[in-house]
Parts: structure tokens; C-alpha cells; sequence
């Protein structure tokens, strides 16, 4: 029997450089697993292809996937949908291959409770001063957005206790290296691999 | 406040190879761990250098030790005592650092009871035929001697629900990478590093 893969969620503040961490992550050769590309309703920007950086699909075809339990978590911004659909993942995990989300602190929360099991990985910045200077960096926020955006920042890292592992993000490639790591080392966790020696022991006769 | 090291406890049945992988281990460059050196009340053999192979103590100062509380764990062999003094263990986290100790089972098991937060880390043969083909090799054991030593290692094997983590060790080189992956990854458990993150949230007045 094929070992099931492993679902590893990374997650953080809005800011904290997920989607930088992890193209890092995937453009080195060294790592080994599936990118699982969300689905939305909103309409494909210049440039962005389906199936690639998107599912692209309708506000129907998705209400429909949530009815019947066929999304792993899923969030409505400015009346569109975006989510993950579980078809993939679960078909990948069958394969025996890890997949990797990269998505929000709201939708992270919403796998812990039907994947317990999964490995919660939490980008944080290096302090908050930081990640507010990085926000006023970007540019497109006003005053009181920044400051409604930290305000959620810290009840996201307040939310750390849900994860397994919590790696800081002072340097995209340090940060990438460290999550690599912890899932290479989350492969000989006991918990999941205690039939393997169990049928170790099965399969000792002499 | 400085972080206070991991301790280390490198278990898995007689046999196995937990001292060749312990020696690929620290003859690379690239660990960031302490060994801790055991006691023991037996002679020195021609060689053997005391504070680096053995702390060599007189049995009245053992018993004493075990008396005062001073032994993490320890075990008598052959009318010898062998153990881990606490005294270089403690003083080691304290500066911050990480402690790697190579024991027998039953002695990380004592160790389970008395530090829970410890890294407790299986090394597993690939499986038991093997094992018993290398204990065979070693030559040193009558055939009914290896027949215990076998029912040992299957009760050790049964033992792995106490450990975190469980490594093969199929090749000398690989176990040792993946022992120093897992401390890495350790070092980014939530619950190690939540009092910093809690820390940084407090600090952020702005």
C-alpha cells in the first residue's frame, strides 16, 4: 500500500511574503510536491492561465462544489469566490505525493478542522514594525486600512497555536530552506509511520 | 532571555548502528549540537580518554549520584553502572545549546518520564532480518543470545509510540542527514517558539 502524501498549509498575515516564499520553494529543484492551484469565480487578468494560476470557473459551478462539500476551505471577496477544491488534493495525497497550499489565515483554519492531520506551517514576519513597513511599501493601501490590516496581523499570529511549526521570514531563501526542511522532517514523524514498523515486526517470523 | 537548547535523545535497539550514525553526525560540519558525555564505574580500556569516551567515577560516587537525583537516567551492566549526569546536561541548555544523547531504550525511556519536552528520536533498522544478519556479523553473540537480542528489539520496536520521530537507518550517511533535518525542523515547532510570537505582538505598540 502506497504511504499517503502529506497536505502542508502554509499560511500568514496578509504581507508576510507567502507567494514569495513559496515560489522560492518551487523554483529549486530539491523539493518534492504539488502545487494545488485554487479556483475562482473573478475573471482571468492579462497573462494568467487556467489551470495554472487559476481554476477558472463560474459563481454556479462554484456554489455548487461548496454544496456538496467539494471545497477544503473557501472565502467571497468583493463578490467573488476563491478556494480550494478537493477533488485534486485528495486525488494527489492518493498518488502519494505532498501537496502544498499556499493560502490564508481564515482558510487555514477551516482545513484544521477537517484535516487535523495535515502539516500547518506559519510564515511570520520578523517583528510587526516590519510587516507595517512592508504594507505602507506596497503602496495600495490607505492609513486606515494599514492600520485595520495590522490589527487583523495580530489576530492571525495570535492563531499560531493552530499550526505545527512557525518559521520567520527574514529571508525568502533562509525561509524556504527552513520549510523544505521541516517537511523532509515531518516524513519520519512516529505518528506517521507507526504501521510501517508495526508490519516490521508483523513480518518477522524467525 | 536566552532560548534554552533541545535535548536530544538518540535511542533504537542494540545493534542497529546508533554509535556509526551518532560518529557521521558529528564529523560533519554542519550540526550545532553538544554530545554528552556518559559516567560509568567500569575501567578505562587502553585508549579511552576520561571526559571525552567515558566520565570515569568510582561506584561510590555513582550511587551518589543517583541518590542526589544527579543521573538523567542510568543502568547497571556486567556490575557497572552507566548513565547521563544531569549536572553537564542542565548547564548546556541553559547556555542555549543543544544536547545530543546516545542511549540504549530503557534509558530514554527513563529520560520520557523525567524531560517529556525532550526530541526523542527512533533510529529503526530497515527490517528485522537485516538486523539480525548484522548482530549475526558482529560474531560476538551465541545463537541463543542473538535469539534474545531479537525479542528485545521487537519489544524496543514497540517502544517507538514513545519517540517523536523514527529513522531508518539503510545507509549510514542518509540517517545522519535526517537526523540533523528533524533537529533543524524542531527548532520551528509552534509550541518551542509561541512565547516569541507572543513577544512580538506585545511589542508592537504603534
Amino acid at each position: 500500500m502506497k504511504e499517503r502524501g502529506l497536505l502542508i498549509v502554509f499560511s500568514g498575515p496578509s504581507g508576510v511574503g507567502k507567494g514569495t516564499v513559496r515560489k522560492e520553494i518551487f523554483d529549486t529543484p530539491n523539493h518534492a510536491f504539488e502545487y494545488s492551484v485554487s479556483a475562482t469565480t473573478r475573471a482571468p487578468r492579462a497573462g494568467e492561465v487556467d489551470g495554472v494560476d487559476y481554476h477558472f470557473i463560474s459563481k454556479e459551478a462554484f456554489e455548487e462544489k461548496i454544496k456538496n462539500n467539494q471545497m477544503l476551505e473557501y472565502a467571497q471577496y468583493v463578490d467573488n469566490y476563491y478556494g480550494t477544491p478537493l477533488d485534486y488534493v485528495n486525488k494527489t495525497l492518493d498518488e502519494g505525493k505532498d501537496v502544498f497550499l499556499e493560502i490564508e489565515v481564515q482558510g487555514a483554519a477551516q482545513i484544521k478542522e477537517k484535516v487535523p492531520d495535515g502539516l500547518f506551517i506559519f510564515l511570520a514576519p520578523p517583528n510587526l514594525d516590519e510587516l507595517k513597513a512592508r504594507i505602507i511599501g506596497r503602496g495600495t493601501d490607505a492609513p486606515d486600512v494599514i492600520e485595520a490590516r495590522m490589527q487583523t496581523a495580530k489576530k492571525e499570529i495570535e492563531m499560531i497555536t493552530l499550526y505545527d511549526y512557525a518559521v520567520v521570514n527574514d529571508e525568502v531563501q533562509l525561509a524556504a530552506e527552513r520549510v523544505k526542511q521541516i517537511v523532509s522532517a515531518e516524513h519520519f514523524r512516529v505518528n506517521r509511520v507507526m504501521d510501517k514498523y508495526q508490519q516490521m515486526i508483523n513480518n518477522f517470523t524467525k
